[in-house]
């Protein structure tokens, strides 16, 4: 951590600061004085270092945290690469390639089992579908919710697929019993309480990124859920908020590699959410596992334009078999199978 | 509704689609036909149309809502001021201008009551105060969680102040029975479990706008809450998420003229939150107050370099007097009181 | 200046570092070494040390500027206000309210006498109005151009107002001999040549903030003016581009508390382009002055539903009438004058 | 294009504005009225239509262009991919794969040659160097301007690359007369200026994006070249300004698909300056390739460290190596060759 101290500061405040900041328990403090700037530069370990709290002092002008803020997401701490297997064997961040495929919201039993039907035989390895949704108008379909979870298991028993689905309250939570991995969609990404008791589960957590957020809060919040003891965490990118409005989002490939290198934690990527169309899919997945991504999350429906959520966003049957085709030599070139 | 055909598009397909639009109750639709492109105008009461719906269709190229999408939080439909009173006898959106005042977090007994009076002698009407806080990393502090709700209300009773305070899950309502008002953090502007349930209390809602929320989604929530029966929120604007990194998030004061445009409901503005550097506070407040705000929210705290969070931003007691003495003038300008 | 270096860097390979470093005149190093971080503190003139230099060793982590790119702009190495007088006696900076009023574009005579006598009367002080104009689109109006400077200066002829127009390349500056401030428009702010030329005039320069720029950058393009011999600078903040899309830019008015702290040059604010709605224009004005604004640019145009440009934010002068009177209590509450 | 009217509107206004729209050639308007809204849809030749014209009428409350503002860059009219040919054979938009590549600045015949004969060995098919750099600090080296020109010369005749260099105002244009393809930076995008003289020219103009421009005013850009005559234009890709701060700047591949839609023009795109970070470029580039993306440029510099510019970001001769061996990959994938 580095610490500016503004111009003209008294010595005698300087020196009981850094009495100050040399309370923490294996924290030391280095001054480099300068005519127009003094740096303290504070080295240990300084995760429990509060940054506001330094910089409310009034001697301080500026702080910066060098050393990355998270622990146990980190690959510095743990260099090999999380590998996550699910009961039926299938692995996430290894050399298999997931690809997460179904409806935005379950709405029946035959169009689940029917999707789930279609998207194995393209080649997906997992079920997506929702049954609790997050809705931006409460006059919008809110999804079947817990029958929609039951769907969902009916088609995996159907299917042999194991499923993910949005889970969006504490109180949902046991709804998922069945569930292979839960995902935290981008509007929870940091509902705390949420992540906590997340934390306390034995079950893989899919963690989409937050709207706009920094890869370096949504690190944090994959913390939340691993310090609680739960670490199997799936960090999927499904595009960030700026100013273009062609796209519905814009999807930050960069987020891939970077997230590679600063974690050993798994990175989907969902081209479906972050465009909102559904010609920018397949070029956006290829390049996504040009980019280094572990998986892909492809929104099917069998028949988009009844979707009840997001249709336009579907592709269907057909073309996600095209896709996947086109897919396959892309895995296979990065050496990676599904 | 506007919907854009794709160029080309057949005939029957046009029709085959008009006829699937006007299915939907009291809904018509109007043909203007160019050369190069097809409009469609779709008018009466479109709120139950859903725009992803129309896009799924293969024919369309584009869908553009002309109305707004909220109903209960629209002026268009109630032109009068939502004036909210409080049991105190404080209003908020009429002619009183309310200054919601106190520490990030509540931290002890001694603390929470020192700075409710100082807070209470320099003006302020209403005491704020942390008691479950959303914090990024989980190894800060977390808040006294529900000893600090009975702390503010140990102050409450002390000086006669209201108290405002974050919720920040289902489960933790109860412990806000005697909160006067409820605040939703900007983290979980669209947690829409939670806003459900606070939609089913008799109680003000503090609605903060999230980091990067458009104004129509901010009104989609507060949308939640009243659909559910409540129609007592308050929108509170806390900055959004630039790439300027000077200021914490900027400060988007247009924001509360345009809400005043398009909704009845009382805004008020924190430009703590805002900008996280005390001497920006002053004049942000001033601001905020000529720009046509109902109220402001303001931290404050005895220690700021002892703070457990968010010091940097704290305002100390004498600072806030003098920014209050300050405020009154601007207050006085507005026609409005404390 | 401090850089940190990566973990497990050889002795040797650091050291190297530090010699080289120090061969920048004035400058010193200072290591902190902790057990998973070094860092080095670097004081003394760093201005000519080139962050992109340090960054391309491989050594090297990150690097953080902690003192300011910019002198001449600084106001820790001039505390005083920088006042700006013009021919005529007005001066911008101290203690006098700027407004600078008048049509997006030079129309006719008529037209840019009428506005100009207009809001003279109203009490604008400068008039303002665009000769060349940058479209987004070829095929839009492109201004009067050399004819629209003439027309102009007939205006200032007429009612004695000093005048304020937009230049967009080197090639235009002869034509603005007689102009009494030269603005540089939000596109042109980083057009580093036209800076150079304009830093070679002794002549008021009114410059716009990019589009997307940074507060520093933006003081950095000051920078350029005045390295060159022009001090007179004077800065505009119009909205910046953010994802909300009701107003047509957001308007960062903690840039302008930000800006009196960081910086001496005089600071203005267009509340006409950043909202692009006129409505949002009088209470965005207000809260401007209250913020710490030394003045306002506001469009104004006697028939905006045929102006040739922008008419959608440029109010009547009738309107403008009401505003600049709200706006004189404001300017007395702040110890201004028109 | 849609235009919305105010409620209660009244019938001879409606009329009055009606009247005024189809004076404009070849446009006519059609009505579409609910009860709460009024539509009308104007169609023809809308192209000559000003949108703030239509705005600033009293009775509008909100105008959308449905079709796009650009003629000759937009796909719709020319269906066919724009190829264009250098002297030397290479075509840019077909089924070649161009990588410009080169140091950010050109610094002296040895450095500039050395580079130039390495990236060919390797693979790269054009020479990139900046002779005329653009630098946010008065400051910075500002490149070796007309004497940088003479250097990639010398480079060209010795190697027999094309080269690609900056241009930044319309003085300098004389001495890029031998230069293959004249590039304008991100921050002259709307240099509106420069943009026309460019389309008087027979030669290729590298088009690279604003740092926050929307695709549709990149378009609008490559418009105001083509509109001049000079229909080579070559977009670029490189990033854009959002609030995330590990990379640069955010590249945004989903733009690759995109404009391949909206266009028919080369896309390209450049990983080194949307990054900043040179173990970003190999990654990113493959994903380029995989998006649909006809070229690249990528930063070399045979000594980053003691680089003039951007070292940070440049790769060395022998990384460029492999990462070129690793595009040929996905080149024949996608069924181009270099």
């Amino acid at each position: 951590m580095v610490i500016v101290l503004k111009p003209h500061t008294a010595r005698e405040a300087r020196d009981q600061f850094i009495k100050e900041l040399e309370c923490y328990n294996g924290v030391s403090a280095h001054i480099t004085e300068g005519s127009m700037v003094t740096i303290i530069g504070l080295v240990g370990d300084t995760s429990k270092v509060d940054q506001d709290f330094i910089l409310a002092h009034d001697i301080v002008e500026r702080v910066t945290r060098v050393q990355e803020p998270y622990k146990m997401a980190n690959r510095k701490f743990h260099p090999k690469d999380t590998v996550i297997a699910l009961k039926n064997g299938l692995t996430i961040g290894g050399d298999q390639l997931v690809v997460m495929a179904g409806p935005c919201s379950v709405e029946s039993k035959d169009q689940i089992i029917e999707v789930a039907q279609k998207v194995k035989a393209s080649g997906a390895n997992i079920l997506r579908g929702g049954a609790f949704k997050p809705r931006t108008s409460p006059y919008s379909f809110q999804g079947l919710r817990a029958e929609g979870i039951e769907l969902l298991l009916e088609a995996k028993a159907a299917t042999g697929l194991p499923i993910v689905s949005e889970v969006m309250s504490v109180a949902q939570i046991p709804f998922f019993k069945d569930v292979d991995i839960i995902q935290v969609g981008a509007r929870n990404m940091q509902n705390f309480e949420l992540l906590k008791e997340l934390g306390h589960l034995d079950k893989p957590i899919l963690l989409k990124r937050g709207l706009s957020s920094t890869i370096e809060e949504w690190l944090m919040s994959a913390e939340y859920i691993m310090s609680g003891g739960n670490e199997q965490v799936i960090l999927c990118e499904r595009g960030i908020r700026t100013y273009e409005t062609f796209t519905r989002n814009t999807l930050d490939l960069s987020a891939v590699p970077v997230l590679k290198h600063l974690t050993h934690l798994p990175v989907v990527v969902d081209p479906s959410h972050a465009t909102g169309i559904t010609w920018l899919v397949e070029p956006l997945a290829k390049a996504a596992i040009a980019a280094g991504a572990d998986g892909l999350m492809i929104e099917v429906h069998n028949d988009p334009a009844r979707a009840l959520s997001d249709g336009a966003q579907s592709v269907k049957p057909e073309m996600f078999d095209g896709i996947m085709t086109s897919l396959k030599r892309y895995a296979d070139m990065e050496g990676k199978h599904f």
